[in-house]
């Protein structure tokens, strides 16, 4: 057997814990399928003394995490600390500049940096891995750099958040409206404190401009993602949809095509048929279509201490094994700059929800605006009063331009007919 | 970019004039993502005039199969010929005889000469690489060997034969009865005029050895496969299961433990809050275990030209990038040789289904049965006559060994009361 990989690991969290004690229970697995051993020969964190249930007395401890990137020892940096810039981009330039390989965790970091990162590591011939950036433990960034490779990858969408499917998929399964759901999934430890960053949407977009870029060997563009969250969700949607044969989910959706290339995170109305409809809890879930492949899926812990150590590690094997190629799939230099697709051209059908007033004429008012835009109605359910007066009407329109849809709701601005905001959501299509 | 990797292909058929159509298609991409072109340069097939859509012309034309390994342009053979034996296994020996790399969709062949032809690759430090040899275009096998390289894996097992998922799907879509949907299978050419490889579980025992040798680093050992099709389940068995909550479903199973090695491929009842119980159609999917990962799902298209191609080639993009390990995930001589489990003392929920006759005390005999074998009933289900008089009564059991229902019907064999076979079948647990 040849020498260990020697690592430096950087952010001891619940996830560099997790990395720390995967490697000491699957050591010897890990090993004989790697064909060397992977061993933490140094760490650094913000506090040395705090107990993390595993033994790091046995490692060099570095203050400073960019100490890590020139640690005489070390072959390779794990980089747990996160946030796209601070210390964690500074160790990950330091590390590659030392001609160290590095692996990460950190989503915000690669949606943000991540070409700049991997031209560092190409011209170095280094190794640039971020599996647990996406999806946490389950290899979609290994499936689709490697398993679709044969591939024009038409369209990748998924979920992609974990808080957020907790959070449909509870208000789902018991009728509660979101805010509730939230703040129990807060004294959980389900949801951050400040839960903006995961039901705001921009989690998964990060994730999703990531595997954007792999799928379509486009350069990363997380500023052209289209973003929206699930906070204006309420129980009735999930109530009308559920009613219409369709389950709520937070989607990051991309496709790449002549129009330019299209990215949103938004949620979406999926139906009973798809796969993505039965995937509830936490669970995260890819799917990627390949012009050959057809239809592939990827599912498992988005999240948590060990699926992310999962995928860390994995990423420490390619590199023991020698098995790395450019970050992206093909060399950055390659990825196409491309435009973002323009979205009002796009056709789909919608989900439509007005609160509206409870009073004659509001539906033929709402009826004759989509008309007047030219979107025609499939289906409507109308709700009676609710204790506060007002009423539900839900729409799902047939195909139609998303222009059309928008001028629809323009029309209907301001209207003394509505009691609020709208609710648009997109419904997968096929 | 570096030469191309030129590629001998063995076996025309609708796979192998995939692979050709493939690399038309999708030839300038996959050179960005390998790093250089892969390039056909000869092929061999049994008629050489027969037209496959695609032009073989432009490549060098082998009479015999064999021939491929002594090819002086070739670095890899493709070897599409398919049968676990004969001229496939001749050309596999010779290729890695001759030092070439050899990629194969035969799950035949490696399920009954994977750890040989395995030593020879290694030994030779060439690739053997046969991930179109499970679940057609789904990269598991990537998946297992690499994505979750870190994981000690507890259990794999999922729905490997797209055949029988297509009838089973259909029979619960219909109402309708196996050899019904099985001649309209085979007049729509879904299935084989001898569909007993499929049918019968031996072409998903193929399949579940070689994921179990690879999950559990043993060598592996398709003859301890306990292999059991759905010819024997009835419209009435999927109509009892959904009234309980279930589908039917056959599933390939694995474990390792202290207790051995278990494999069985067998119709199972699975959840329906479980994935697997929505996966329809010919659609293959694959769950692994992880000790850190947690549940991992990898689902898409299990046969066909397109799929079965992409998996083809993202083996060769793999191998023009330098990047292949040992076949089986740790070097061959390292797989351990795992006795087989023994069943009778695994625990488990049971549905077992009698066809019983109309007659006074049916009932209480069963219920005796299984009580003097120590197997509790959950719950029962009887039916009134049919029209030829027959009964049936379906029964889901607690959790019990296998052993005790093994004698609950052994106690009934031979009973005036039952009009014909018992059937049993497992209830997939956590």
């Amino acid at each position: 057997m040849t020498e260990p990989l020697r690592i430096a690991l950087a952010g001891l969290g619940t996830v560099g814990a997790g990395v720390i004690r995967l490697l000491d229970t699957n050591g010897e697995l890990i090993a004989r399928r790697a064909g060397r051993a992977i061993q933490v020969v140094a760490v650094s964190a913000r506090d040395r003394s705090k107990d993390r249930g595993v033994d790091i007395g046995r490692f060099d401890w570095i203050d400073d995490p960019a100490g890590l990137a020139r640690h005489a020892q070390a072959d390779v940096v794990v980089e747990l600390i996160g946030g796209s810039d601070g210390p964690a981009l500074a160790l990950a330039r330091a590390t590659l500049g030392a001609g160290k390989s590095l692996v990460t965790a950190n989503k915000a970091m690669i949606a943000h940096h991540g070409l700049e990162l991997a031209r560092a590591a190409e011209s170095g011939k280094l190794a640039l891995k971020f599996e647990a950036a996406v999806a946490g433990g389950v290899p979609v960034i290994k499936g689709l750099r490697e398993g679709a490779a044969a591939n024009v990858i038409g369209r990748i969408y998924g979920i992609l958040n974990g808080t957020c499917n907790f959070i449909l998929s509870k208000m789902e399964a018991e009728g509660r409206d979101f805010a509730d759901i939230l703040s129990e999934a807060q004294r959980l430890g389900y949801a951050e404190a400040d839960p903006g960053f995961d039901i705001d949407g921009v989690d998964a977009a990060h994730k999703l401009s990531i595997l954007a870029s792999i799928a379509f060997g486009t350069q990363p563009a997380f500023g052209d993602v289209a973003i929206g969250g699930i906070r204006h969700v309420i129980a009735a949607d999930i109530a009308e949809a559920a009613a219409l044969g369709y389950r709520i989910r937070l989607l990051g959706i991309a496709d790449s095509s002549a129009q330019g290339l299209f990215q949103r995170v938004h949620p979406h109305l999926v139906p009973l048929s798809h796969p993505l409809a039965h995937v509830t809890g936490s669970t995260n879930a890819v799917v990627a279509e390949g012009n050959f492949a057809g239809r592939l899926l990827f599912q498992g812990a988005g999240a948590g201490d060990g699926p992310t150590a999962s995928a860390v590690v994995a990423d420490l094997i390619d590199i023991a094994r020698g098995e790395f190629g450019p970050p992206y799939a093909m060399p950055a230099d390659a990825l196409a700059a491309q435009a973002p697709a323009e979205s009002g051209v796009r056709r789909g059908r919608a989900y439509l929800r007005f609160t509206v007033a409870d009073k004659v004429g509001v539906l033929a008012e709402i009826a004759a605006a989509m008309r007047d835009a030219g979107v025609s109605i499939e289906s409507l359910i109308q709700r009676g009063a609710s204790a506060d007066g007002s009423v539900l009407v839900a729409i799902v329109t047939h195909e139609a331009p998303e222009r059309a849809v928008a001028q629809a709701l323009e029309r209907l601005r301001g209207s003394q007919a509505l009691a609020g905001e709208p609710m648009w959501m997109h419904i997968l299509g096929d």
